[in-house]
């Protein structure tokens, strides 16, 4: 993968419980393997800020100019603390209103009654939003520009990603390989820099790992290219077989 | 907790595997609950970003400015995708070199032949760093002024922080109390942004949850003080009760 044709997002975790570590974020490894298999985006990024309004009005406008996608969680729901939707408007310039169609799907799946203040929040956002639908819980998400404005719940915001996925233009997905080596890294260090060095087109990690007590490494090989992959990871394992590591191909990488 | 006595801190997760989605991040929460309980310090931003020496570079600068301290994690092995260490002594200006003292440690740990190359560029660091005493596998982290530079494998990260407590100086811990209600959030929301507006000096927080195929949601009511937070909490109870929420005060928030 040339670094011509990568296709890049930054994802902007927003909300105090995952800052306070009371919520474990399960956003960010979702969204990192969906774009680049279904589309063929690079998460490139990745910032956690707090609910707090000139935070999130600097921090999109600075991803937005630096990335070719910004995807957000959180802060969408009907309460006093979810203030993404009103910050996203301000970050563009716009007015933060009552969105015709957010209304209607909110006053349909509620009812006219059903329909009360706090939802109606629900039913506002950014001038010149483009609504992105929630087929769970129907408060929708909404894209402005190349910024997507989604929910932190994880099964809505998995939800909402299938329904604006045809607004999402990639390049060639990164493949990976990996091998498990009973070795410490430093010994495949001076082997794995020269393999990296030889092939730059590759993105060559090392990740040291301690399982039931037993140490060892991972090697991960990721490219656009699966048969050099697949070239390098039968590299890696040989020079694991030579100093005696018991290597293993693994399944997932 | 008004913002004057807040200590901030941010976290720079560096790695592609983080960023693949192929790992999952287990430091963030870890982190933010340490430095708060122990230390009195509030985790106010998260990046994560890849081993890109540049994009390194750029975010200390950046973070070191604007937050009290700033711990990274992950890229201080022995490999070639661990540019952490000299990214580091490229942000402060400083030359990246053999640092005599991780030298001696590590030298000791492995024996004079066991300190191959790879194991080498481990005692290297800025100059001027003042280590971090790793317990756990020997190669140290480092402190740079306000910047404290640590492994990303969490057991070795925890013993790190154990190490270089008593150089933090933070304010009073954030206490929290949390109420768990079977209401959709929309119907206690009005009640919260009142009680918010009342207490200021509180954070109230409204997380929803789908749990066995029943939703409700949690109210998170987080402060120095925690008479208040009881008091708030008590208020929140009787809210939901009086709604039919089957309110219930959970035990961690």
């Amino acid at each position: 993968m040339t670094e011509a044709n990568k296709v890049t997002a930054c994802l902007i975790i927003i909300g105090n419980e995952i800052l306070s570590g009371r919520t474990q974020d399960a956003n960010l490894a979702y969204l990192a393997k969906w774009l680049n298999d279904q589309v063929g985006i690079q998460l490139t990024e990745v910032r956690v800020i707090p609910d707090i309004e000139e935070t999130i009005v600097d921090t999109v406008n600075e991803c937005r100019a630096r990335f070719d996608y910004v995807f957000t969680t959180g802060g969408i729901g009907p309460t006093h603390d979810d203030i993404t939707s009103p910050s996203i408007a301000k970050a563009f310039g716009v007015p933060w209103e009552l969105h015709p169609e957010a209304h209607e799907i909110l006053k349909e799946y509620y009812g006219p009654e059903g329909l009360t203040s706090a939802r109606a929040r629900m039913a506002c956002g950014p001038r010149g939003a483009r609504l992105i639908e929630n087929p769970i819980s129907k408060a929708p998400g909404f894209q402005m520009e190349n910024v997507f404005v989604l929910a932190g719940i994880p099964v809505i915001m998995q939800a909402m990603l299938e329904s604006l996925k045809h607004r999402l233009t990639g390049g060639l997905p990164v493949r990976s390989r990996a091998v498990l080596l009973h070795l410490p890294e430093s010994l495949v260090a001076s082997g794995l820099r020269d393999l990296q060095e030889r092939h730059p087109q590759a993105d060559i990690g090392s990740y040291p790992f301690y399982r039931q007590g037993r140490g060892g490494t991972s090697i991960v090989i990721r490219s656009t290219d699966e048969e050099l992959n697949a070239t390098l990871a039968e590299e890696v394992f040989r020079m694991a077989f030579e100093l005696g590591g018991d290597p293993q191909f693994e399944e997932s990488a």
